[in-house]
């Protein structure tokens, strides 16, 4: 617990800038989400890239989550420390520190791990043998992104899931793709259409793996913006949507229905002008790149501009009676990296501090 | 040190992502801007919210800067702990808290802190004295960037120097104003124009404070694009320049004749076609509201896009050869929200890791 924070503290007694999540929105988003898995007969995996909190996580899981993903190791070790096991690690570990550190938490945990390459699916299969562990395997598909991935339906695809089959220090469980350009898009039909575009690349590349006699335990996909068209796909089984247990103003946009959890508390500290509202929340305390923030509760208010440690705000229409020292909300533009940039995530129930958490997963950059 | 990485250590062996700084490049841009200020008789005090880094802060303290300047309480803490003396906190330090953290660096050292209302400068009078301290006080003069600060020339500013004057248990000193809109124009006219037009209405603030009969011991201003302006001014007696020991890319458009000093080390983790390259760097490693990062010794590469995880390159022309496990090194678009995600900072001389410094200003977000 920091210096001057106690549980039971009133949340505008808060030093500032910081962190806040809303406990009953995040309940409530996570109470959603899991309601629609439960009756879809899909699994949720969800992303913990976006909170990057153990304590978060575990109520994931404890609603009924199948198991985790993280974007890196740092993550995945801060979540095997607080006892998870099922985790997916969804980007590819290269290089031999790296590796060997997969390999320790494949002795801790379930790993299973994305690759997307034969010479790194070889070192693996090395390196699991050499450590006496046999981590899991799921093929990364380039199904649209054009990020990482073999490319969907290629040669290529069905000849590294060959090799990846063949391994004896690896299992072989499937496949995986994300649609991470079109599943943020505000227009829905150009959302969903592209969605369905990628979907179909990933299953039709999971039918040509199994035409190959190759059996495909898991095939996963998708993020909180197009969760609900992957659940109706036969040949998706699970997801690993992450944004939407805390929720963001650029995610607001899409009208999901999951409610705002995560807000930036911040001071007045200047009212140069009756226009002009100044905080003591700036670049180092929230990101910008999808979008300035949102002040909660208070539409008359706008953030223009934020620099390094200033959200500059205006008012809409009018003067605002707003003091030096009165504390407001902004609600992020972007929720996975503003938490990355945060230690502690401070917990409000009905107003009041209800507990402070690290953000375990942060700090291990790698 | 780390787990993995020990003095000495080529830097192509270092695990990624992670914060770099040249040493030979820092010590350069430190002696650079050190020579300019012995040579224009007015004096040094570094902006540190740019590196929040004390090892830094104590090698631009020992080229012959006269102070440092912080802009939040939480790096004037982390200065202080290694017994730097001579602080200004430059902005409004809001709320009973912490007004107390700033009594508290009072007695640790001889800090000075900008003011622009009345309330809180009868505040800090008020607890200076419970205190028994002295702070120094500088008023923030609002001379063109419309962010904090008393409007440059008004009555109210003249009223807060008079106020301010009066105080028992504050020492006034001066003002202090940042022409923060033009600071980095890249069109040199355009920003000079803009910077002279906001230097003049600081010295003729001071001017006018001093008709009052109240001494203006010290008069502050200017960053890295405009420094050389500043200390043309008979009335202008220091400078806030950060970003100058650092640098980064948006900085380096301008041709101040600093040289890159910060990199992001990151590694090669997927070539899904021979054009493109993905790297373990992006949005989390890196920031990108002044631009996509310049990837070091590469013109052939360009950064197109960073997701969370991954940087996104793409060659400018042909193919690529480089491989799967190949280090290259990102220059920041800016560099002080970049150092901002960072708790270390890996210092490297001769392509090899001398030392792993703590960035002490991060992570007291406050």
């Amino acid at each position: 617990m920091a210096e001057y924070e106690y549980v039971g503290m009133p949340v505008e007694e808060i030093d500032t800038p910081v962190l806040l999540v809303a406990l009953e929105a995040l309940e409530a988003n996570i109470a959603k989400l899991a309601r629609h898995f439960r009756e879809s007969g899909k699994q949720l995996r969800p992303h913990t890239k976006s909170h990057k909190t153990p304590a978060i996580a575990l109520k994931q899981l404890e609603a009924g989550a199948i198991g985790i993903t993280c974007a890196k190791l740092g993550e995945a070790e801060a979540m095997a420390d607080v006892g998870i096991r099922d985790i997916l690690m969804a980007n590819e570990v290269i290089g031999a520190k790296k590796i060997g550190r997969l390999m320790e938490l494949a002795r801790r945990c379930d790993i299973m791990v994305a690759v997307d390459n034969p010479e790194n699916l070889a070192q693996l299969e090395e390196e699991a043998g050499r450590a006496g562990v046999k981590p899991r395997i799921l093929l990364e598909i380039n199904i649209g992104h054009n990020r990482c991935g073999v490319a969907a339906g290629s040669p290529a695809a069905v000849e590294l899931a060959r090799a990846a089959a063949r391994c004896q220090h690896l299992h072989f469980c499937g496949i995986m793709g994300y649609e991470g350009h079109v599943v943020d898009l505000e227009d829905r039909a150009a959302r969903e259409g592209g969605a369905h575009e990628c979907l179909q690349r990933l299953v039709d590349t999971r039918a040509e793996v199994e035409r190959e006699g190759i059996a495909v335990e898991i095939c996963s996909a998708s993020g909180t913006g197009d969760y609900y068209l992957s659940t109706t796909y036969a040949g998706i089984t699970e997801v690993q949507a992450g944004s939407y247990a805390l929720m963001d103003a650029a995610y607001g946009k899409l009208g999901l229905g999951f409610e705002y959890a995560l807000t930036v508390l911040t001071t007045v500290i200047s009212r140069p002008s009756p226009e002009r509202v100044i905080t003591d929340a700036g670049l180092k305390a929230l990101t910008p790149e999808h979008g300035l923030p949102v002040v909660k509760n208070h539409p008359e208010l706008e953030c223009h501009a934020l620099s390094e440690e200033h959200g500059r705000l205006r008012t809409l229409q009018g003067t605002s009676s707003l003091q030096v020292g009165k504390v407001l909300e902004f609600i992020p533009g972007h929720g996975c990296t503003t938490v990355n940039l945060y230690d502690q995530l401070y917990a409000i129930r009905a107003g009041k501090l209800e507990a402070i958490w690290p953000v375990a997963g942060r700090g291990k950059v790698r």
